[in-house]
């Protein structure tokens, strides 16, 4: 009987192993895709892509040389050589080639200049091309970053006592109500694709204190701009036994200064290979909505249009403002009209056209959105009949509430609106692997 | 200007402290629900439950004592008092109480008796009370465990060098093709869920060399039974250039003893309330699908009926054939049929009715699918022409292979299904918080 025990061990010469002195001098085997070829007639050169980076292995055309005839771009290898200083190389080292063995042959040429340090296409072919594109090393370095952004939420969570939890996406309503959601039938009966974890992190809060998930959600929204995805990645928490709901921005403080710390110590490389200066969210200022909106619309000379709502260009201005004023990278706006949040939105007890809410603008853009929430039965029951709403598929949801509650607020955050922020990136979609707005189906 | 920066100070006592040696004799505070009260008439004892479990507070009704007159179960406190050793309350102390400060009142009592040990209730009663029935102790211990299985998946796998990724959950075609897949309408284009993020997770092993994703997967399966649900959890990984099928069941046995370390280490607590005995996974053995089903066949009497795939009972009787002659938890069964998998399994060079591909058992039930895939666009484009299907929809996928692939397999876990299994639970929705199947659709 054959037994599997988890020690595997590959005969190839991993990364770091590549990079030590020690092993100059020695021959070593390496796989790897063929990033590009330089062939320059007496030696060629083979510049292998890893996950980690890129390598370079040379190869002399005399006798002795293996040959590299039809070798070309798109290629995976099995490379063996010698290991060698080289200064001008990556690294300082490259492979001296004395064997290959020929893992896989692509059927075409690659259709794009992976090679390049930036793929010189447009936003549209990368997006139709994306398994591809994917394949240069800036383009995939905003996703080890991207990585890191989730790795932070979950580990400063898991250290902050909350639990992850895993909810569904399908289900038969929605947590905001009617509009906006992708409308599916479920053997027969109609459902839903989840806007959020609203109602689940809510109702979780009264079993686990503290809970976060980390999962996709669908907003059917007809809006087709630079800031919007019909899919994307939320980062959601909700924690019970608040003293206030700026305990819920401290915490998001918290995220961010430690995923700032997390990316600094562990995604150099990509930060490096992005030219990205992390921003600072040591000290994040918080301004009440209608303070916010007079403050930019004084310094610019703005006309206040809509008091209930900020345009994309007052949360732009806004952020330009506290850049300017404060130095500030991040700024929370809180308590936003009441009329313009869901109905479970806790309104300030001094004013309740004002909710306990906030949002965080990044470099004057959106990325997170949170609050205190109603937790008392009645009080939730008032508002949802003070809005004429019905409670049909909500019975749980409110059977949470009717039998206990602590206070509690929470918030979620949008992955790659985030990751476009920290990257400088003007278009989400560049922070996003697949895509899905209201043109892109595919792939 | 007001700032937020990461550093909020509670003034309730934390768990730690509330255990600690020194604390005793202390005036602290600390929030929870009132998870049972026990009113002795001189005395009453206060059950307050908190993430991290239960705590004891103690009232004296005499005249200096807070009154605890209306007070219930499902009420949230914060509590004060004196934290004094008790040897007969649980951790040895209990709080008695100087002060108590309301947080929230229930509007009604709990409809299930969620402060006993066991929830005597029947499983539809338990889901139809969801967020209820989850507060009992025992109930939501299970889904710490489960939090542990994700988080070592993701712990191991970083370590292994695999990066994250999030790959989209609408999309225009799924792996499997027509279908059980959930079908919904995307701004007037036809659109389905995903079953799996199969296309994803091997396109971006040309980009990645090795990936994982943790997220929900979609089976319009019209299969009512204990083992099916209809929207699950998926953990799923992909690796590139592996020597053989086998490096992806030894990643998976890696993954396992890394997992079962964790819940050892940081999981005790759950562990014991649930009286689980970890299983073994320390060397799993692999046996070839025929033979498995010869194996079980011969020693228990079965007759084989269908030579290409395993019924759920012969899964059992091989689970426990390899429990008896080996003493095995876990066991791999290889070499699935060809025309039992999916179009992109690697078939065995060595006999091509085969495949280089198996299923994880898990005392009897199939709890992993996995193997390696093709990775050679023309044998890839072969297998499917010889298959009679279409490659619409399919054109990003079969391009990333047209450019070039390296030799790659995976696999998916099914989360429910494992975490059910290591609770020796005999239904899966026990092992999901809000569990879907072909009749539920809420909460």
């Amino acid at each position: 009987m054959k037994f599997l025990d988890g020690s595997w061990k590959k005969d190839t010469c991993a990364w770091e192993e590549l990079l030590k002195e020690e092993n100059l001098g020695k021959t070593v085997s390496i796989e790897g895709a063929v990033h590009s070829i330089r062939d320059m007639g007496e030696i060629v050169f083979l510049i292998l892509r890893k996950k980690e980076g890129i390598f370079q292995a040379v190869c002399e055309q005399n006798g002795d040389a293996p040959s590299l005839e039809g070798f070309r771009e798109g290629m995976f290898l099995r490379a063996t050589g010698v290991l060698t200083k080289e200064d001008r190389a990556p690294h300082g080292r490259e492979l001296r080639l004395t064997g290959t063995d020929v893992l896989s042959k692509p059927d075409k040429p690659l259709p794009l200049a992976i090679d390049k340090w930036k793929l010189d296409t447009s936003l549209e072919a990368k997006l139709n091309m994306r398994p591809i594109a994917l394949r240069n090393i800036r383009e995939r370095a905003r996703f080890k970053i991207q990585e890191g952004l989730v790795r932070a939420f979950r580990d400063y969570l898991y250290q902050e006592g909350f639990t992850e939890i895993h909810t569904p996406k399908i289900g038969a309503r929605g947590a905001e109500g009617g509009a906006n959601m992708f409308k599916l039938s479920y053997f027969h009966k109609p459902a839903v694709l989840a806007q959020s974890p609203q109602f689940y992190k809510q109702m979780m809060v009264g079993v686990f204190d503290r809970v976060f998930e980390t999962g996709p959600v669908f907003r059917a929204e007809k809006h087709n701009t630079k800031r919007h995805l019909n899919e994307y990645t939320s980062l959601d928490f909700e924690m019970g036994y608040i003293d206030s709901f700026e305990e819920i921005m401290d915490m998001e403080t918290g995220f961010l200064k430690y995923a700032l710390k997390l990316l600094k110590n562990d995604y150099g490389k990509e930060l490096s290979i992005l030219k990205i200066d992390l921003p600072d969210a040591e000290k994040i200022p918080a301004v009440r909505f209608d303070e916010a909106k007079e403050l930019a619309a004084q310094k610019y000379q703005r006309r206040i249009r809509n008091p209930y709502d900020l345009e994309p260009e007052e949360e732009s201005l806004i952020g330009r403002y506290f850049k300017e004023e404060y130095d500030a990278d991040f700024v929370f706006v809180t308590h936003y009209p009441s009329k313009k949040r869901p109905f479970y939105a806790m309104d300030d007890p001094k004013d309740p056209r004002f909710t306990l809410s906030f949002d965080l603008l990044f470099h004057g853009l959106e990325v997170t959105t949170g609050g205190q929430r109603i937790h008392d039965y009645r009080m939730l029951m008032e508002k949802i009949h003070a809005r004429g709403m019905e409670t049909e598929g909500m019975e749980q949801y409110l059977d949470a509430f009717r039998y206990g509650m602590p206070p509690h607020g929470g918030l979620g955050i949008g992955l790659e609106r985030l990751t476009m922020q920290l990257l400088g990136e003007d278009n989400v979609r560049e922070a996003c692997l697949f895509p899905r707005d209201m043109n892109r189906l595919e792939p």
